[in-house]
């Protein structure tokens, strides 16, 4: 068979296989989780595989687009770069020419568009990334949360989930637990209740960005993420407790 | 087999594989319909497989492209967006030089062209979507309905269904029951009608807009939508009814 | 075999296989007929598989391409659209420059080279159409007839048919039927008559023009269509009645 | 095997097949002849198949180039037109320049190298034509014969033949009836001959045109070709005739 | 399978075959250590497979970039040289426009985009080699160390070997014997440590570069190497005696 | 095997297939040999399968570039001419650039690096002929023999044989034969005499030409080289009567 | 398999097969050696299969670039006489920029980069040549000798073989033969002695240049290197005789 070569064609069935295969990179690629709170999005990212030796700071998959826009991605790392500079030079441009920021809108239709250029010319593959992009929304400056794939598509979430091969039951897990206006703490316990799914290590092996209202952007510290997950092992050690049978 | 392969090509009976490809991917899309009513012109939308915790706004269907214009489609969400985006600066730069609103028929050719153009040329595969797009007719400023495929044809109708695997008996329904001069309401009622035999939870899942003679364009209200699905299925119901043997 | 793939080659045997594909895919398309009369051309064109509710001015494939020159086409309705626009422009832009109108026979050529360069560059395919051209010789302003194919060639015609299976014995007929000098009611007649040896329910599945001496050209009434087709039956009748052996 | 694929490229015995393979679309076309005379040169082809309602005159074979250039082609009928048109240009923009008329040899060249060029560059198959081309030699305005084909060689001839599945006994045929210094009439007559071996039906089914010294050039009327086919129908009857044993 | 022909595409399991198989060509390549120490950086590199005759000075594997930055590569020779040549260039107009010299960051991330580049465009096929670069970061003027690969990501390291095949034990080796904060003689011996697991030879087949807090780079000459091998060749047959049971 | 497609490409054991195969059309063409005397060089060209009624002059293998300097080729003839006009426009250029005629050696390289060019691009094939050049040599304005072949290298000969199946054994032939300093009837003689090895019907089938110490150059006459002819043929009845035993 | 194919692209073990290929073409190609002295550097070119007709001169297989560089090469005549070309041209054009002769290391690294372009674009094949370049090292003007390869690698050598089937011995040879320091009449004999190796007939298939310290060059005359082969042989003889037991 040969209907991905060469170019992105149609299968006789209607897909696209190129970009199907785009998004087996995205699933092979870490967990990232958004939340979308009352006054905040909180992002957090599953650290996989970090060697010993590595520096954290250059292999992080949140990545600030502008002062008030973030995004973190499942998939190639090297593909994320490339897309990232090339949504970091439109968010400068844009400033400049509207003497304002770009929405979260705008940047997240943009980042689609250029993936889905990807998957309609010769010559090209598709981006092999899926991201989470949140900034503020402009009338009331609220953070939201937006998700682009690899075939170019973007829509707004209140918690979504990319990347991993866990991310259809974590996505599962989040509708049963999200509830609307969560206050920061709230938001961020699920995220991080959510990426303990999927990862052993703790805080260690998480990265947790919070975007508020008005636009402060924060990446949590690893002792504040870890106080968060000490409180999730003693709410799960006292559930089981309770659910033991007593002799 | 090759046919489908590196450019567009005619198949031994004539074919354009890629052309009828690229259909299936419309018919694993959402169901559209379009009415034409005396004064109006109604669209409604299945929001098919609309996860839990997405916002209903960046996943509708429906988009405007002018004041008076609106397109919804079948298919692939990101080539849709793309031909969308074309399609509304036409029509901005079309008022901007003729001083004056392109008409329904003007902005439905432009369509079709793109898409006949992506059928022909090498290096680029066929738009993955069809669409029902409508807009004022100039001389009487009434709403009329066209319709767009990816072999990039356009052609006016009275009501037509676009995506899904049922749009065939679906268009045998409003055959059956489309007549001449609907009102709004009965009109609204009729695309109401014909979502409901392919959908099953409501209101919830429909997305319905209506354009009225002089360029009114409207988003029905969920409630609005609702109260005319709760009238369909007590109409229903009586029906069995009256099926019913009495014992 | 794929002396058919990626660019129009010769096969062994000399023939160019997406040529003769393409061909496939108009004998696929609706019928048309036109026949040459004394001071007239007609053409009648089958409207094959009409939707009940499609719009019919949509679906017209007889277009006017200048005020004295007439196009119909049988093959792909969207190759057709982006071709005849060509020729419209070309017809206007020969207006400006000549301050004259284009000859039947220029504009002929004219889509002639277009499809026949489609059939000898690399990354486009032929285009799926034949067309019959009908519009005025210069000396005398009388209508003639062209006709032009996948290939890139055109011919003129005393009487002709494209598109549809039985192309061929309709041609025949043609040839047994034809006489010079027709007037506009028999040349009518003469084109209805080998429309309905296709054709079953009347003068709804039939479109039918007239392009006259001068330039006049008018698109007949289904009304004037449906009294030839009802002259024809008549006619039909009573030779079966003659053939029918009296007891 | 797939040497003729993509682009001309060589067969390991030194061939290019789409080249020989054009070759064969000559052999399928009609046959054309061409006669040296003293003062004259005679082109003759054959109408093969022509279409009972088919209008004569936009299936000629033969094509005047200049006032006193004449060319005629065996093979795709379309191929030829655009080439047609491009050595027409090439005439025209020759004599604005030169302020003088191109040779025969300059025109020959020319049609031979645009379709060497075909052979050679990736993206393009070669002209699927041979053609004969007579026009006038500067130094004493005699008319001359050249001949090209598809591989884009050009020769100059005393008598040739192209096109048609007997073009080599017809070629033996003519280096056994030629001589030198032909008079107009035998030159026509041995032109039609010739065609006489292939054609059944007599002048209609022929199209003669004669080249004069000092660049008259002239298509003879049916009316002077039948008379030449019935001279030479006597002399066959009559030779016959003597071949017969006298019982 | 031809998932990686003609272009870079995904196979259905989401790799891209082409980034791959190129770094099989960095395993096949020399193996390179860095280390980052508290004032330096060490990068060591094995000198494999040096000819006789060959001159030292051609085949060094560690290229400087700039003042204060190095860069040492495994895998294709030739591509490292056309790659090393781009980021001196970028180096020094970066000089040039900004009055400052680039930190090792920015350029690590430079040849990162680079070799991205090459994975995503039809027409090239990636660069054959991963890199090590060493260089300042602009706060304390510190040298740190960044690796990039094939596929175009680029990260910050404590430690790092790549090339060889014994690449992921000479991690796991360093992962060991790594602790924070080393001198620069104790960083030179643990690099030195780790090729000799892979080389047999000594100080001859190694190339040492150590860059130093505030920029001062310096190539180790071989004495100086070779007095750390014998240093731990000696600590080696210690242990050994050690390990050896007493009789 | 595909090594020959699309592009020139190497084979596993190193050859350019597509080259190889252009030579194959070199050994299918007619035989060229050259001679060089002390105050000339000799051409001789087969004229082989000349049709009856070709006119001579159209077919000739010996073509003049410049006053000076003359081409003889082996192979395809439409390549040639397309080649040869390039080095036509080429020595005219340099003359009115240089105010002094190009060298032989200038010009046969020049025809060189055209011919390798087309066999190391993409999209294009080499060309199907090797070449014989001859010209003068500036210092003593005598003349030279240079070759070039569809790889694409030049080099010069005392005598040199391309074209036809047997030039192996005509190259032997004239590695016998050859002796320095001849003068002129003698080097015409050797250049017939190897051209009488594979040419039956003697000085009708050859052309001959000769340029001479500053620059004359002439084509033989055909009596010229019949009586050569006729000179050999007698030697070698002589010849071969001597061998006969006396009875 | 077809990783060789269209574009030169990376096989599953990370080879690039291409290359490789064309390092068959240079293993087809002449031996080449090249021996650094203390002021000098010896290029010895075996002059294999020189047909006996051939002008000696235009099948030279050293080069000079500049005044004091010197090239030869293995493999495809017609690559290195491009390549040779554009070398010259930088040489002039560098000349005349920097006011000042290129070193041997710039033009041996010019001569890498573009036979690096031709291995990792589309469209194009790699160089067949390998080539030992001589030339100044600007320091002391002492000349040195670097190889390139078509993988587009260039590197230093004291003393280096490219070409022929036994290159790999004869670099083992060189190996134990190579003392520092040489004078040139020791360098010249290394050279020949190692060409006498894999040639047998002596001085007349050998080519010798030298080029010293200051930028002498010199192609050795064919006596000079006569005496060096009988020198040699004698010694040959002698070591020979010594062998031989004593009876």
């Amino acid at each position: 068979m040969s209907y991905d070569r060469a170019i992105t064609v149609f299968s006789p069935d209607g897909h696209l296989l190129q970009v199907e295969y785009s998004m087996e990179a995205v699933r092979r690629g870490s967990t990232v989780v958004g939340i979308q709170g009352k006054d905040c999005v909180v992002l957090a990212v599953e650290k996989r595989a970090t060697a010993k030796l590595q520096d954290d700071r250059t292999i992080r998959k949140i990545f600030s687009i502008d002062d008030s826009t973030v995004l973190a991605f499942a998939g190639l790392t090297a593909d994320a770069r490339v897309l990232i500079d090339r949504v970091r030079v439109e968010a400068q441009s844009y400033r400049l020419i509207m003497e304002d920021a770009p929405s979260a809108e705008y940047l997240a239709r943009f980042v689609a568009e250029i993936q889905q250029k990807y998957t309609q010319r010769g010559g090209v593959r598709p981006f092999g990334i899926a991201t989470l992009l949140t900034g503020l929304d402009p009338p009331n400056q609220r953070p939201v949360l937006y998700q682009t794939d690899p075939a170019g598509t973007h829509s707004r979430w209140k918690a979504q989930v990319i990347g991993g091969n866990n991310a259809k039951s974590l996505r599962e897990f989040l509708e049963k637990q999200y509830t609307a206006d969560l206050d920061e703490a709230a938001a961020v316990k699920l995220a991080v209740q959510a990426l303990m799914e999927v990862v052993d290590s703790g805080a260690k092996t998480m990265e947790v960005c919070v975007v508020r209202t008005g636009g402060k952007r924060e990446m949590l510290s690893e002792s504040v993420v870890q106080s968060t997950v000490q409180v999730l092992e003693q709410e799960q050690q006292a559930a089981q407790q309770q659910q033991q049978p007593v002799e």
